[in-house]
C-alpha cells in the first residue's frame, strides 16, 4: 500500500506543482515535508501539473518510500493531515489521506477532473480575493452570461481542442472529452466550471479568455463550433491570468 | 460639502486604521492617495479605530482639504473609486464615494456598526482563508452552536460591558447597546455577527473568546448574565486573534 494525500494550496508563490530548477514548487515542499515526517526520502507523484500561480481546492499526490512504490508508517492514516501540517508552509494544507494499492497511479487513474475559474466582476478591487480571482472590471450582464453559457455548451462532448491549447505545447493528440461546462454568477463573482477527462496546456485559461470575447460581443456563441474545428489558436481569446484558476475536484 | 469614502481593506499588514509613529496604517495610505489624487493635503477622519490586523468589508472616512472641512474637485463623485485606485495598495479598495455635508462626522454620526468574526473550524488549515479567519481546529458541534447562541442572546440590550474590555483600556463609560448578536454556521466557517451603537477596545474579540469557552463547556450560557454584571475581565474568555475580525457595516 502507499498513501494518497488530498491537498489544497494557494499557488500564488509557487512555480506550479512539478519540481523544476528555477523556483519553489509544491512538489518540492512535499518532498521536504514527507522526509521530515516519515524519516526517509519519498517519491511524490501528482495528479496533474499545474501552472505557476494556479491554485487547488483538491489536488492528489501518491507518496511512497523512494524506489519502493509502497510506504510503511506507524502513524495512523487519519492522523497524517495533522501530523504533516507543521512541516508544510501555511499556503499548503493536507485535507485528507487514504491508503491506495501499490499499482494506483494518481495521474493515469483519474476518471475526470474539474477546474473552476473565478472572476471578480466589480469596477473596484476586492482586497480579500486578490490573487484568488481575476479582476475583470467591466460589468458582465445577465444577457452576456446567457451567451457565455451558450458558447460553453458547444464545448461539451469530444473535440480536438487545439484551438484552446498554448501555442508552444508539444502535445500532438489534443482530443479531449468535456463533461460539463457552465458559467454561474455567485454574488459579484462569475465562475466558470468545467470537467473533462483531461486538459491541455493552458486550456481552461484560454476557454475563459474566449468566454470574455463572447461577453464582449467579439465572438458569437454560434461561431464557437467553427472556432473549435479550425484548430487555430489565434482565433480563440487571450490566456486568462493564472490567479483565477483552481483545480477543484479529482475523481478516480 | 466633503466626500465620504467607503473602503474595504485586508488589515493583515497594517498597524490598524489610525496614524501612529511605529508602523504603516490605513490612514497614512489614504493621506498619500488623496494627496496624489486631489493635489493637496487632506484631513481624513475615520468611522472607527481598528486594531492591528483587523479587516473591513465596509469602513468610512470623510475627506476634506486640510484645515477647511470641505473639498472641491472636478472629478465626478462616482469616478473617485476608480480614480484613487492606482494610488492605493492592492489590499485597500475604495468601493464607493458620496457627498456629505460639512458638518457630517463619520464617527459621531454613526447609528450602529456591525462586526463579523470568522472562525475556520476544520482540523486542517484553509490556505485561502489564512489571515482572513481564525483557525479553531476542534469541531464546534450543533449542540455547542445552540449554547453559543443562548450566550450571545444574553448580551443583547443595554449593559455595562467592562467584563469584555481590554484591561488596559482607559474608557470609563463602558455602557453600550447591542442590537443583534448571533452565531451562524456557513459551511466550515462559524461566524459571529454583532451590531451595537458602539464597541469597547477588543470587545468583539473578547466576546468571541467567551463564546469559545461556552462551546468548550467552561462557561454555561446561564452564567453569562452574572459574568457581564461582575465587570471582571478575568472571568471572560481570551481575546480571540485579530485576523478573524471584520468591520462589516457602518450605518448613519
Amino acid at each position: 500500500m502507499k498513501i494518497l494525500l488530498h491537498l489544497s494550496f494557494l499557488g500564488t508563490k509557487y512555480c506550479g506543482y512539478q519540481i523544476q530548477p528555477n523556483g519553489i514548487t509544491i512538489q518540492q515542499r512535499l518532498n521536504e515535508a514527507t522526509r521530515a515526517l516519515f524519516g526517509y526520502d519519498c517519491d511524490i507523484v501528482g495528479c496533474s501539473r499545474t501552472d505557476s500561480g494556479v491554485h487547488a481546492n483538491q489536488f492528489c499526490v501518491a507518496v511512497s518510500k523512494k524506489g519502493t512504490n509502497c510506504l510503511q508508517t506507524t502513524i495512523p492514516i487519519d492522523r497524517i493531515p495533522q501530523a504533516i501540517a507543521p512541516h508544510l508552509p501555511e499556503d499548503i494544507s493536507v485535507i485528507g489521506a487514504e491508503l491506495v494499492e501499490d499499482e494506483f497511479h494518481p495521474r493515469y487513474d483519474v476518471k475526470y477532473k474539474e477546474y473552476v475559474y473565478r472572476i471578480w466582476n466589480k469596477p473596484y478591487r476586492n482586497p480579500f480575493l486578490q490573487d484568488r480571482t481575476w479582476h475583470y472590471p467591466k460589468p458582465i450582464s445577465d444577457e452576456a452570461l446567457v451567451r457565455m453559457n451558450e458558447a460553453a455548451a458547444r464545448w461539451r462532448g469530444t473535440h480536438d481542442f487545439s484551438s484552446y491549447m498554448a501555442a508552444d505545447s508539444k502535445i500532438t493528440d489534443a482530443v479531449r472529452m468535456i463533461y460539463e461546462a457552465e458559467v454561474v454568477r455567485k454574488g459579484d463573482v462569475v465562475e466558470f466550471r468545467v470537467s473533462a477527462n483531461g486538459f491541455l496546456y493552458n486550456m481552461v485559461r484560454i476557454l475563459v479568455g474566449t468566454l470574455i470575447c463572447v461577453a464582449e460581443g467579439k465572438i458569437s456563441p454560434e461561431e464557437i463550433d467553427e472556432l473549435t474545428e479550425s484548430g487555430d489558436r489565434s482565433r480563440a481569446g487571450m490566456t486568462a491570468p493564472a490567479c483565477g484558476l483552481f483545480l477543484n475536484k479529482v475523481v478516480y
